[in-house]
């Protein structure tokens, strides 16, 4: 990416959004993307985001988004604020393009290493018209999408911001010889991806003798992949996201467990047994 | 659109079906289309359409196919009726169009503004062959449907037809100072959504006071966005299919007051305070 | 398709996961795929097979792939032993390509008529790097399936395979005048889809009297289609993917009856009242 330049378009447009399957709203958005540049190539990554709930959003797009090719344009609306102060934005960074609102669904974005540069959507040519006041993914996201994907360059939207909405995602601290992190996020399988990342972390559960408590279980060692656990026994792994996860071979960790997004995970390390 | 002329294809076809999630349903009218159109993109709207309910499906299309590009193929699957005498059709309006049986699920399409016209499907050298008795998405709606989206014009399909199957959606009455209405349908996040317009009612409501009510609630002001709504306490606005919703702001109105498309919804208008 | 030749690619890659619907996994596939091939245009067929249920992936793969065009890529991962020794393969079957684990997803391919060809994925050149022990769909099969929708040739991904592994699909067993059949898997709407072929039971269900029981039920005709079922009565057709089902005409005969995969069904050849 140069700077202050272009990047060349994928002509891709993925979605992530909390509208659930049912209803028109995700179809009235892929209709005003195409509505754009018919041509475009629209990827769905989820719709089945839990509603309104900012930081999943986010966790979701920054475990993804840089699996797409560059130039890709990623749409997310996560938007409890809609038609309120919060301002429409668009922002590039190592080449892709993010739009939605700027209520802090990009901060996996703009934690990350690198440059980011971000624009307010204010120019209303490029919006449905008349937009309503609550569906913005529809009037506003999804033309200036439209857009971004045959060309339109971010700094064409509206003036440059750089004071953007972040959310502090929670980072495991440490008491003497213990860890205290979270769970995240639980997945389908109802494996749950902790905030404990691989890199810090590794080296940690594998010279050490470590331990990872619940109310009824413990997990004193670190297997390489599911079907090594031993069966229906909770099990700890690094997941393809780079952060710890908490697994039952062959079961369900979450209902099993009863843990959920935001509970405390704790690891005791050890001295080398 | 010229009278009897041919709609310039946009190479687009939407899905909106009652088929769910799982199983090979969607795949294979995805297959039957693309083997006859190997370049139409294919555009999902849902497939969470309540089974069988036809009044859902044909408010769902009619929310939201006019956000796509004219020349776009709509596919409705909503088909109790699928190999009984109902009419497969095609019907063409404000260049757009439209395939599924011909059950109602069009009501809301044939009900707007404009001219339209109707074909049954009779010409089985676009069908599938064998046809199953119990899955014309696959084998007539899906390969008419690719067909149409490279240039088949819908005179091609089969006679004209002008009696088509539409239903009645029900509207608001008038007792005295009182409008009785209901709800159509319940989004993802609970909002319920009226059938009164807001064409019709905002000026009315902007203009008197009034109450709507409920057994355990009642609303008497109009917020313009969710989130201006007092916290987790009912509300109402209009919403981004132009007609009144019963919202909460941070809650979910469908579960917490336990209303469902059906239920009864009355504003009674005051004097102006 | 040439022996030992190629298939000429439809540019189409389809998907069947167990990932559901929730999270990034199914974007980071799509992603994969896009990055090697941008122009590829990629088909949900379902998330929704059942968790780590690799015979409900075959049957829905099976009742679908043909309805693609030929050269289309068709990619299951329902893959529970992600990591371990189970190999990564191509298949080509009948001009199309499949590309998943080879754990028994493909059986239903390999049990069909005609000549198959598989091969062991081996070549790191088109793996993405680094490869994660937890998410082969990701790292692993989507590129390869992006590759081989841009003309790569089966061949060149690694070694010939003959051993597949192969599940034996249950079929239905004859005692005296019993036959002893199994319900399949249930679809969205409750319909249960059982092993028995219409090919081998529609002539002796329509030449003979018959009776299928179940603990308070009894079905004693066969209908054509389900709008001709007594209504909220158990009904028996055959189906959309050519077998025989159970299902409720206006109701959901899954819940209803309370049966599942796996469960008996047997039925009761009569003499010709």
């Amino acid at each position: 990416m140069k700077k202050g330049g272009s990047t060349k378009p994928s002509g891709i447009v993925t979605l992530i959004t909390d509208f659930g399957h049912r209803g028109e709203y995700v179809g009235a958005m892929k209709g005003a993307i195409l509505k754009v540049n018919p041509r475009c190539q629209i990827a769905d990554i989820t719709h089945a985001i839990t509603p309104q709930n900012i930081p999943e959003a986010s966790l979701i797009l920054g475990n993804c988004y840089s699996y797409f090719p560059k130039g890709t344009v990623h749409v997310v609306v996560v938007d409890p604020g809609v038609g309120s102060k919060r301002r429409p934005i668009v922002l590039r960074k190592k080449d892709y393009l993010f739009v939605g609102p700027d209520n802090g669904v990009f901060s996996s974005i703009l934690s990350g290493e690198g440059e980011s540069a971000g624009y307010e959507i204010t120019r209303k040519t490029f919006f449905l018209s008349p937009v309503s006041r609550t569906f913005h993914g529809r009037d506003i996201f999804a033309p200036v999408a439209g857009h971004l994907s045959r060309g339109l360059r971010p700094q064409e939207v509206g003036p440059r911001i750089r004071d953007f909405v972040r959310l502090e995602f929670p980072r495991p601290r440490q008491e003497g010889n213990r860890f205290i992190g979270q769970v995240l996020w639980a997945d389908s399988f109802g494996n749950l991806i902790t905030n404990f990342p691989q890199e810090e972390f590794e080296d940690k559960l594998t010279d050490h003798s470590f331990v990872i408590k619940g109310r009824k279980w413990r997990i004193d060692r670190l297997d390489p992949i599911y079907s090594q656990g031993r069966p229906r026994k909770p099990m700890a792994l690094f997941g393809s996201s780079g952060r710890l996860e908490i697994a039952i071979n062959q079961g369900n960790a979450q209902s099993e467990l009863g843990l959920k997004a935001g509970d405390k995970i704790i690891i005791k390390i050890e001295d080398k047994g």
